[in-house]
Order: structure tokens, then sequence, then C-alpha cells
């Protein structure tokens, strides 16, 4: 009898878990990705903002599955690099580009994308932060400003160059103004003595009436003094009706001039092409069982950000742990499967949520008990720091992140592409660039 | 009495070095580069083969020229990032998009690109590897060819997929090669299982009669012969007469199908647009005096591959270190020029040549003396990581190395963008990816 084979579609949190753990299985197992690295996620706003090297979170997928360094010669999980076209449920085949491939259970992983909500000009004008291209790419842009704003002599022109605006106050829009508010108070203070800190806007939108929904209220109300503190200009209850090139519009009429806008306000399911269309909850996602099997097919799973999960009549919030043990529960489903037996309904462990505001600040949530303040922050680096993969990468983000606190510079501040803003002062000699003489 | 105004164009070896070196020399510096960082290129073949981030060896010119953690609102040297687009020798301005900058002294150090001798083709179909962005775009090709590889059934578009033409013997055709041998002997064997490593072919094509033409014969000859052993085939007295999408041709009638094909074979003298003609050598080289002015401009001068430097009747050949000495020289002459003094002849210390090969093989010379081998090997990565900028890129490079060489591993495989050669066989099952099981 020939193995079973299991293709699981997206290496990230989700997908690289069950594949991990269907290892020494007696299945086929293969995992497919478009990129050939594993993405850690919740580190990309350090990539935007220049405080990490964006090769300490991206690890090569094949790496990760090898599970030894003796047993090279026999992998435990095949893994494929490429895009995912099609998917046939009833003829249980998934199409690549160069490749159809049959499968005996599919895993689905494919994780989610921004949403941009049908905002005019968002998704063509605005930055996301969802993949390592996308980080790197506004590293770019955040320091093309600033080395656009010393060259500028027109008030106005500087200004916009010098605000940022990000759009969605949860947990990565709060990550990253607290992120850039440290730079601006560290690296840049020196590199451009020219710029006063007191001239670079940081604004952060919401459309609630509180920053990080999803933690107890009290947090959010912390973490919004915080950010004040910091010099952040929060506005909530409000939303962007539109997003033009250098400017973000208000649904209060306000137009703010702003050459960075960056959108962190929401995330869809992100499906390849399928046969037939699946039951989807808000967003996209893919209706579940407690089993995480698709309601249409018993062979056919999905996971993390991609999946719609209910616990307790609430829906999970697609944060890492949920796809992680996700993950796991879907392994243990496909052996059990495999053996004949009954699927048994997952059942998410909550160990708590975290989040960074910076400037040794952070939030936390453990069971009943929140807290606030340094210790927050100094968990939410350690807990991070635990799972990142590999030994190596936990030890280069721990010596970078301790050379960037004890001299609050940034090490990676390469602009690597030259799409550049055309800042349009011809001709002017540079005087602005010696007032500081 | 208004501060004399130097401005350095060009942040590679000679202008950084010129630019530190006039600091507190009582003029105003302004440093012109089109990246906001300085590129270590000798160890650009490292990054192009996956072995350190390209982010160790970009050191940000902004924090270079900061002297000193507690002086940093007087920096010594301004910087601007821009792309010079003209310079008027006789009004004695330097253009860039927004600004045009009046000068006292002009140090032109705008560096060399790759010369393709007008073979048909290789301009469009070749890889080049002078700056960051080409060696990661090299990174991807090669780290894309074996995924593409182990998903094409074809076994010739398999071993074109496998095949890595270097044209160029010199030292970074070498080293390229000998990293290539490298990588196919450690993290490929281990992540590729269905490659053999005899399927990668790596050939490296050379038009002289020897390998390394700057160093003595033997050198050339022992480099020869250690690449043959490590399984390079290498083409003597051979020149490419076309590069065609996947195939290279070579003038005696040889067509090799190779789908990535490196360009390391000369490089040309790279000047930005000027108000008149000056005098230039071979490859465009401007033409100075053994003080390193221009032979029109006794206030311009040009420093590194840039400049036709000749001593001894013999012509510099275009390493770091002569830039570096070029650099400190041009200083001291504008300190003289400055005080009213004549400028002196700039006379370059050789310390000596090294080249790596790979697999703990280097040659060099010192003085007299010509070496082989293992030492050889050892002292360039030493001289390499004393030269890096920055003791956290030294620190990281050399974790890394030693890192490297203990589990003969590749960290850096990240494929970041997806331009993918076009496999073309279509919904064929993936069964050669299961024929080691």
């Amino acid at each position: 009898m020939r193995n079973r084979r299991v293709v699981i579609v997206g290496a990230g949190f989700g997908g690289l878990q069950a594949a991990q753990s269907l290892a020494n299985s007696g299945a086929d197992v293969l995992l497919i990705d478009r990129h050939n690295y594993h993405t850690f996620v919740p580190l990309l706003y350090q990539v935007a903002t220049g405080q990490i090297e964006p090769e300490y979170i991206a690890y090569p997928i094949r790496t990760i599955l090898r599970r030894s360094l003796f047993k090279y010669h026999k992998p435990q999980v095949q893994f494929l690099m490429a895009e995912v076209e099609h998917i046939d449920f009833s003829g249980q085949v998934v199409k690549t580009a160069n490749a159809a491939i049959n499968y005996d259970f599919l895993v689905l992983a494919t994780g989610s994308r921004t949403q941009f909500w049908g905002v005019n000009g968002a998704e063509e004008s605005a930055f996301s932060m969802r993949s390592l291209e996308e980080a790197v790419a506004l590293r770019n842009q955040i320091f093309d400003c600033f080395e656009q704003a010393i060259q500028e002599a027109d008030a106005d022109r500087r200004q916009k160059l010098l605000t940022f605006t990000i759009v969605g106050g949860g947990a990565t829009g709060v990550e990253l103004a607290g992120a850039l508010v440290e730079m601006v108070r560290g690296c840049l203070r020196r590199d451009y003595p020219t710029i006063d800190s007191k001239e670079v806007r940081i604004i952060l939108v919401q459309s609630g009436d509180r920053l990080l929904v999803e933690l107890p209220k009290k947090l959010g109300i912390y973490t919004h003094k915080k950010l004040r503190q910091l010099g952040v200009e929060v506005y909530l209850q409000t939303r962007v009706s539109q997003v033009t090139d250098g400017f973000v519009h208000l649904d209060n009429e306000e137009i703010i001039p702003s050459q960075t806008v960056i959108w962190t306000a929401g995330l869809e399911a992100n499906l390849p092409g399928v046969s037939e269309e699946l039951a989807v909850a808000h967003k996209g996602k893919i209706v579940v069982h407690p089993t995480l099997q698709v309601l249409e097919h018993p062979n056919v799973y999905a996971v993390g950000d991609l999946a719609y999960v209910e616990q307790n009549g609430k829906s999970l919030s697609g944060v890492a742990p949920e796809a992680l043990q996700q993950g796991v529960a879907v392994a243990r489903n496909i052996r059990l499967q495999m053996r004949g037996k009954s699927p048994k309904p997952f059942n998410y462990f909550n160990k708590g949520r975290l989040a960074i505001i910076g400037c040794y600040a952070g939030v936390g949530k453990i069971g009943a008990l929140a807290f606030t303040g340094f210790l927050a922050w100094l968990m939410w680096l350690g807990v991070h720091l635990v799972y990142l993969p590999g030994y190596r990468s936990r030890l280069l983000v721990l010596l970078t992140w301790l050379h960037t606190y004890l001299s609050s510079d940034r090490h990676v501040r390469l602009i690597l592409s030259s799409k550049r803003t055309n800042v349009q002062n011809s001709q002017t000699d540079l005087h602005y660039l010696q007032e500081s003489r």
C-alpha cells in the first residue's frame, strides 16, 4: 500500500507547525509555499524601522524541516517552492504553475492579506507590512523621507516628508508608532542634526474608541496615554476616507499632509483559487468544524488566519499561538483519520496576550491578570525571542536588541531601492544643510 | 572669511576616506552618494552566495561620519544622499536633482561599473556583482535555480538550471567559483537530496592564459589547479562571444546551456555628466597628475577606480588599499592647497595582495614572498575582517564565518524577488521529488 499524501499549502505558523508535527507519521508530507523562507511576522515592524536585519526573521524552510545534521538524506517532509494556482477538491489535486499534485489530506494555511475596506487610494498609496518585502519597502521609505527632508527648503513639503500616519490602532499599529518614536529619539537626532525631533509627526488613526481592542479596556487606555506622552498624535473614533499621494483624508474632514501612510487596519483571508466555493464567515475566513475540517470535505483542514474558528462563542483573534496550536491539532487529527479514527475538536489554550509599545513600555494579560509597563515590555521581547526559529536568529536578535537599547542606534538603515519622492526645489544652494554649523 | 568648501562625489573606499581625513581641516566638507550606505565591495561575493547578510557589509554613511557619540550635534562632515547629474568645472558647481552646490575643491570618487566589452546579450542576460542590489539579485537567482531544478523533470532543462558560468578569471571570478563550490558541498547537498552534487556545473571562463593575472604566475597556476580539484571547469584563453537567455556562446564555437551567467570580466570608469571632456586613459579612467589632480583643473581630484594612476610606469590595479591611500593623499593635498602650498605626489605603499579561493585555500604575495593554501585563506579572512567598517559588522561577520565553516551551512538563502524562470512541465505529478524515499 502506498503512503498517504498530505499536502500543506502555506508555511506560516500554522502550516509549518502542521508539517513538523506530521514528521514520522508515516505519511508523505509535502509543504508548499511561494517563498523558500518562513517569515516571523511579529517582528516585521522591527525590520520596517531598521532595528533588525530582515534575514533574522526569515528562516529557510528547508533548514527548519531538516531534523538533524546527520539525517539529511532522509527528509521527513518535502518542500516545494511554488505558487498554488488552483485546488480541485473533488479530484483531490493541488495545481501549481509546473505540477499537479494529488493529495489524500489537504491543510490550507495560506493566511491573510491586508484589507483596505474599499478606501479610495489606500491600496495604491499606503504601505502595508504583511511580508518581508513590504517591511523592507517601508524601511526604505522611512529613511528616504529623512534624507529628502533635509534637502527640502520648502517648509510645507518638508513637514509632509516628516509626517508618518499609521492607520489602525491594533497591536501592529501601536508597535510601529512606538518604534518610530524610538527611532526619532535615538539615531535620527544624531544623524540629522538639522531636523528638530518636534518636527517629526507620528499620527495613529483608530476607528474604534480605544486602542488594542482585543485586550482589556484599561490596557488600551494605558497604551493611549503612553503613546501621547511619547508624542504620538492619536485620533480615536476616526476613519480614513481617502489616501491620495502625500495626503490622508479623515472622515472628520481633516486632511493631513503625510508622505508616508502605513495601513495596519485589518486583514482578510487569502485563499488560492478553488474548484468550488467553501462556506465563509466575515473577512472571507473559511468556516470549519471544531475539528478544523472544512464543512464540505472531511479530508481538508484550514488553520490560522484563513480559518474562522470559534471558542466559547467568540471567534479567535488571529495571533501566532492560535495558528501554532491549530497546526498541532490538525496533525493529530490527520494521524487519527489515517488510523480510521475520528478527529477530535481543537481547543485553544490561551497562555495570555502581550503587546509592546516601545520605549520600555508594553501591556499584557495572563489569565485574569492585566499588567503594564517595563515588565510587559521585557516579557514581550523574551517571549518573541524564544519563539524565533533557530538558535542563530535568537542569538543575533538578542545581540542586536542589546546593542540597540544600549546605544539607542539603528543599524539597518539601508535605503535599498530608489523609488524616490520627487522634491522640486531645484538649483537652490544647500544653505539649510549648514544651519548647525 | 567663509570656510572653503570641499565636495566629494562618491562614498566608496576613496571618497569616504578623503571625507574622514578632511574632518577638522577647517573646510566645509560635503560627501555625496546616491546610496545612504557605504558598500564593502570585497565581500559582495559572500552576499551573492548566501554566506553573510547584506546589511553586514553595508554601513550607513552617517554613522561612519559621526565621530563620537557625544559630538553628534557638531558633525565634521555633511552627507547628502543624491545622484550627481552634472558637474560644471568652470562655474565650480555640482548639480543634483534638487540642488546646485558650489565647491572650492572637488574630489571625484565615483568608481567603476561593469564593462561588457560589447558582447552581445551580456548586459541584458548576465548578472554582475558591483552593488549590494546586484549581489542580492544574484543570490535570489542562484537559490531559485535550485528550487526550480528539483521541480524540473526534463533532464536538459534541469542541467541548464544547475549550470553556473562565471565570465572572468580575476579575483572576483575565482572567489565566486570557490564560494559556489563550498555552497554545493555544504548546504545544498543537505537541502536538495535529490540533486547529486556532480550534476552542478560551475564553469569559469578566462580570456587570458592563466587566472589572477595581477598576481605572480605560479599563484595563478596554483589557483587553476585548486579550482579544478574542487570540480570547477576552467576554460583558459577562451572568450565569450554572446550570451542569450540560458546559453553562453564561446569563441571556440562551444555553446553551454547555463541559466545563470555571472559577468566579472572587467570594469570601466563611471563618471557623471561633466561640462567639458577630461583627458582619459583606457577604460575611461581620468588621467591625473602624480598629485591626483586632474590635468585640467588644479582644484579637482580623482581617486580610486575612476582615476588612471601610474606608479613605476605601471598603472595601479584598482584594489581597495589603493583607493584608501589615495583618499588620504587627496585630503593632505587639499589641506596643503588651502594653506597656499603645493600638493605632493601620491605614492602607493603596496602591503601585498591576497585572493581567496575557498575551501580553506587562498593565494597571496607580500613583498617578494608568494604563498598559497590555508595560511593565505586565513590571512584573507583576517585582513577583510579588520578593514570592515564598525566593530558590530566585524563581530557579526566573524560569528557568521565561524558558524558557516563549523556547520558548512548557509543561512541567508532567502529568495526575495520572484523573477522566476518559467519551467514548462505543467501538470506532471511530482514523482521526481520522491526519488530519495
